[in-house]
């Protein structure tokens, strides 16, 4: 199957504000070539890109995918940790059936905003494996740990196996393993989650310093900040991935660029929970990589990634008071390429390049509030809206034409997740 | 003709949070029943409100819409007054016919994010009027005043005619009085301004507190705030409505709440230019009528009246760092009711009840990122997208259904802009 994306605005994201018109040939799901070039066969399929941006699938660096379910429940609690007072019980509930059919739900929304992969941290994984491979979509799935060593081995034991029979031979998932928080898990269960990261070669990913309170726990509990903390485990290198990382310290900061760890900012459930405000400019000038995520539909409220891309920017300014401290170039570098080395993906995604695989979107720019085109990044992040994004490729397979999604029936889904939820509640 | 919409959602926004389900019958341009009735005779078209939720129209309060012509252009200016001297420049190229398309297309943008009535502030309106009366499209449009007392007589003697001619005998339209800012007009024109206001019976609607920048001139200039100098001109009344009010000190809110004047929040702008941020729940605690507006589309860059909703809720949480200080509640009244008030419509818009207007919008409920429904005034803040609009009535007119524009032709709209933006250019 040869895919030939014609005449479409470039946006590669290779580095450079590098825009220009050009073409894409998708083959064996590469990006076979792009730029400007003659084909010696015709393609199989043709895609007409002359109002259309083509750019990198977006990379959804932080969610909980099943979240969905508690979407604009209870979310008038005052901090993060009353509002997880009014979760927990109802997650105690959750049945496979619920995350299956929550996770599908979360992945209709993921497509519709243009992104193709996702880091994802809940519980009951194997579902959500189910309804990836279902969908044709591409991710990795934390194995969340809870509480102390003998319950993380026995996760590792019990939870663990079913999840890597569920992934199977689906090259486009991946098991990352995932300690909740240094408030929800003891040091043992982070040296273990270190130990089994290492053992599969895979990513720790984490929540860390998202409130103020956790910050002060830390330092009231362990004499340490949250990072001087993980520190002192042992557990931070280049293959450790923090969520939110709200309230680093410049010390922090420079330890994290010097253990060569990654960060997802998570904007819009940041500023909804009140948790504080990353300094996004700081963290970059400081060396970090910064991704982008969009935390859980109930802390967001929805998993829009061309809008979390909007908040980030404006959220930035009206925090640091300088218009463009942050520019929609970088913005675009969080949800693309920084994603990809957060979750060491950059070999084969996150910008539009030859050998990499075909996880591109495409986005109408025959629109009233994409015209005039006069600034393609400015209009990508403070223009468009999720209806905007047309086409999305996950490895060259089509997920959604024409804004028409290809492997997820959005109605059907709508319906089975309404039916969960109220089952739930009468639990 | 009698349109009923049919077992809807109803969010009336009559001051409680009365969502339920229920029906709506227009008739002759008005609510004629809403909630649960019996027809006696069969309506000409029926609208299945099942999967659907009503709210009154949204009224953008303070908008310039044929800046969309400046759209992305020039935005990485490091603060309002330089990317104003970029603007300003282009703004005096522009020709009636720039003004006409461009009207149309900030048109389409506010009908498709569910927009009914707009405060527009331009120059030759008698385009911007021409483009409103095709679309069916109804707001008020300022008459823009710069400069001293002869200039603005002049204004008042060549420049308001041909407006008032062109909107004629079409209702949906008024003509309000306003000077640009304090920066940019006189004392005088101001006095003018006011005078001829009260002469036609409209609103004086002018930019004030925009920047920190304006204050302390303001301070060095006239020793007094931007709205104690306003004041002192003895122009500020219940018809007075104030665009951003970024920087009021608490004895300019308490002033603003005696003289009963309304505000417009500009969140999107605000925060992209880095202009500061209105303490929104601060204003309302000392009784002011604060309104919400999206600016012009080259400070936001869209015309999205749903995303500024979102955008005014995290930007207001991330400022206060207070989960829901300011409630979708109120949000949603800055964008419907309180519009109304500032505007002056209350009698006619900003609520669903009987006698009012027929300015409705349906929202979809039938998507992904509103599963499940668990807080209607939540989910419309937090959860929607402009996408979710699905039909737009203006006075019982169909201006959108089914999402499909029905008195704008977006496609050629944008072909044109886009004709007069390289001509602009060229110039």
């Amino acid at each position: 199957m040869r895919t030939l994306i014609e005449n479409a605005l470039l946006v590669p994201m290779t580095g450079k504000k590098d825009a220009k018109r050009g073409s894409i040939l998708i083959e064996d799901g590469k990006i076979a070539r792009i730029g400007t070039f003659e084909l010696d066969s015709a393609a199989d399929k043709v895609i007409d890109g002359s109002e259309k941006i083509a750019l990198p699938g977006l990379i959804n660096a932080h969610t909980h995918l099943s979240m969905g379910l508690m979407r604009n429940y209870k979310d008038s609690s005052p901090n993060l940790q009353q509002w997880l007072s009014e979760i927990f019980p109802i997650e105690d509930k959750l049945r496979g059936e619920d995350i299956y059919q929550a996770s599908r739900l979360g992945l209709v929304e993921l497509i519709k905003s243009g992104c193709t992969f996702f880091s994802d941290m809940y519980f009951q994984s194997e579902n959500t494996a189910r309804a990836v491979k279902e969908a044709k979509m591409r991710g990795a799935l934390g194995l969340t740990l809870f509480g102390d060593g003998k319950e993380t081995r026995r996760r590792f034991r019990e939870l663990l196996p079913p999840i890597m029979d569920e992934i199977g031979s689906y090259e486009k998932l991946r098991l990352d393993i995932a300690p909740h928080a240094i408030y929800t898990c003891t040091a043992e269960t982070y040296t273990l989650a270190k130990e089994k990261a290492n053992e599969l070669g895979v990513i720790l990913n984490t929540h860390l310093s998202e409130t103020r309170k956790e910050v002060e726990d830390a330092l009231y509990s362990y004499g340490k900040t949250p990072l001087d903390y993980l520190e002192s485990l042992g557990i931070l290198d280049e293959n450790t991935l923090l969520a939110h990382a709200v309230h680093l310290t410049d010390e922090e900061m420079e330890l994290a660029h010097e253990r060569g760890l990654s960060i997802v900012h998570n904007p819009s459930s940041n500023a909804k929970l009140a948790s504080g405000t990353l300094d996004v400019p700081h963290a970059i000038e400081k060396g970090i990589n910064v991704s982008l995520g969009t935390d859980g539909a109930s802390s967001n409220n929805n998993l829009n990634m061309m809008e979390e891309m909007h908040v980030s920017a404006l959220i930035q300014t009206s925090h640091n008071l300088t218009p463009m401290k942050l520019s929609p170039y970088e913005i675009l570098q969080m949800a693309t390429v920084n994603g990809a080395k957060a979750l060491h993906l950059e070999e084969k995604i996150g910008t539009l390049e030859e050998g990499k695989d075909a996880d591109i979107i495409l986005i109408r720019t025959d629109r009233a509030n994409m015209t005039p085109l006069n600034d393609v990044y400015s209009a990508l992040i403070y223009s468009t809206s999720s209806e905007d994004v047309d086409t999305v490729f996950s490895q060259g397979e089509i997920l959604m034409e024409n804004r028409v999604l290809q492997t997820l029936d959005e109605s059907e889904i709508i319906h089975k997740v309404r039916e969960c939820w109220e089952d739930i509640l009468s639990r």
